[in-house]
């Protein structure tokens, strides 16, 4: 198995050195092969996705992700800057599928601002559509009106295509869970949730086993704040899944510590720690690890069909925590070698 | 001056009768005008937003909104839902400047389901263009792709006149506050935001005196929950206002106690409880008015130029909490009307 590795920016090298040391630890045979990506390939190659790292890509049978994003390119034409590496890849592989989990993690539901009580309750799943919305919806771009003033304009579309194969995966993540899926829209207002909506309910007649519920996107704000922990799988738009997932990682507390995995049609996919570059404590071995390291166990589940071995990360992950070893974002000194360090002696 | 009453569905009639009372009691000579919105403008009417009821309100000087949305809608289609007469309204009217506080209420801060010391720290005014945007944008609606598929499809947009007038609205009510504007886009993957940025920075020009920063809409869904505090003044667009300005709210904990205005370009204004129509707990006399008093209060503020009766609605409601004086939502089992009688004795 061909694994591409794609630190990209900032702390990206760092957390991803050692989430490639746990996988080396395994025993698995996996082969790495590392590529650059984001303001990185940028400055070397003249582009934040070169063709030599999307080939790999491609080729790989699972893609180990950093982080992209970097300040020296904020001047940068928006095709050149680093994020379009992530979402050239998402659509360039047909990543449609992210998988962002947010639960908490008992020893450190204080690090989190909403109440002690609150914070632990909190396990859910969201999957967000990564590959169509008004992310990549054409026509797109400026222009101007009539009254000869700059426009700027996006289509939002989805059809039904689109809509019922996340749906599907939506579904299918709830029966492995806690078999409730609430979908997000804002139909109120919007064609494309009411489209969003109606091929939801068509689909859900082939899950009956799946409680489906709907709700609408403000309030979902509001219900991730108030109650977290009414939630278990949540299935929505590649624009409302931007927003609901950061702010539900949030609500976790320990963005340090949460992983994500982007899936094909086919079980391939991209796995990233969901914090990004942090360039202001980049090369000073203080970054977190872990969730990097835990975006790896999702890739031998999700991808690597080696369920076995996930359990195995994610538990070293628990105890190393539970000892006590924290680097600077959870109030601890360990650097991010130490935790690595901790995680391989609890495998 | 003229005011239109438009109470709407569910606890709208309940909240909206006391707000009038408290302003009948200050003895400012205001007359009141009602007229059905909503569900129950559909129910007698065959309309939520009938033609006398949109005459009212351009007549009006300003308009004291209750709730629209009744579960017996659900099924209609959707240009005859409820909540059309509220995107009616503000559309027909300008209504293109939405201001929504989010204050912490000392006594209250137990109320919200973040820690108290971060919820006792929210102090904050989400300023969100509500005429524009993937609400209005045309074209929209469903279409056959050439794949034979069902498509729903929306447009985004914003020229410049319409940022530069609620940028405006944005740095003059950070003017009168702490003097930070913080300006909310997703400018690293939409074309409307890289617009909408460009012109707010173009606009801070006029406003040497008022810092100006810029977040990413999920980075700022996160930072709503991790540091409320942090933000003075928020400017930005009709979806990301919604989604934001209801995270926001839940985050003070108590949405019974929170007001909103909508404005047009000349002061005249809409002013409504953030809160819904509560279908569930209607007719019962258990809601909160407060959030409806406090909206008369913008009300007198915005568009009617009172400040001082302004003051003495809000320091009347301060002193009803501070008794101790709570409806349902907060707690205790005082009634919508005994909450008024209190206001009104503390006026
Ligand atoms: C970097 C950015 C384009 C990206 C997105 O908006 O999808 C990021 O926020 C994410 O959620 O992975
Ligand atoms: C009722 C609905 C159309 C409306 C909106 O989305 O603007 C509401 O959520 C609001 O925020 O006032």
């Amino acid at each position: 198995m061909l694994i591409a590795v794609l630190p990209g920016d900032g702390i990206g090298p760092e957390v991803v050195a050692e989430a490639v040391r746990v996988l080396e630890a395994l025993g698995l045979g996996l082969r790495f092969e590392e590529a650059p990506v984001g303001g990185a390939a940028y400055k070397t190659k003249g582009h934040p996705l070169p063709p030599e790292t999307l080939a790999l890509a491609r080729r790989a049978d699972a893609i180990l992700f950093g982080a992209v994003g970097d300040p020296d390119c904020d001047a940068l034409e928006r095709s050149l800057r680093p994020e379009q590496a992530i979402l050239g890849l998402r659509k360039e592989l047909g990543l449609f599928a992210n998988l962002r989990p947010a639960k908490a993690f008992a020893e450190l539901v204080d690090e989190s601002a909403l109440k002690p009580e609150i914070a632990r309750s909190i396990d859910l799943m969201i999957v967000r559509e990564l590959t169509g919305d008004v992310y990549f919806g054409t026509p797109r771009g400026r222009r101007t009106t009539d009254a000869g003033l700059r426009e700027g304009y996006d289509t939002m579309r989805y059809d039904e295509g689109e809509v019922a194969r996340i749906a599907r995966t939506g579904f299918e993540t709830a029966q492995r869970r806690r078999k409730r899926l609430c979908s997000i829209d804002k139909m109120n207002v919007l064609e494309t949730s009411q489209l969003w909506r109606d091929v939801v309910i068509e689909v859900s007649a082939d899950y009956p086993d799946v409680e489906l519920t709907h709700m609408l996107v403000d309030n979902a704000a509001m219900q991730l704040v108030r109650n977290p922990g009414a939630f278990d799988t949540i299935v929505t738009g590649n624009l409302f899944g931007d927003i609901l997932s950061d702010q539900a990682s949030m609500c976790v507390g320990s963005i340090g510590l949460l992983p994500s995995a982007a899936l094909d049609a086919n079980g391939k996919g991209l796995y990233e720690p969901i914090h990004g570059s942090a360039p202001d404590i980049a090369g000073q071995g203080k970054a977190n690890p872990l969730a990097t390291i835990l975006s790896a166990a999702m890739m031998l589940r999700y991808s690597l069909g080696n369920a076995e071995a996930a359990d195995r990360i994610e538990a070293a992950v628990a105890r190393t925590l539970a000892e006590g070893a924290r680097t600077a974002d959870l109030g601890g000194s360990l650097s991010t070698r130490e935790i690595g360090d901790r995680v391989l002696a609890c495998l």
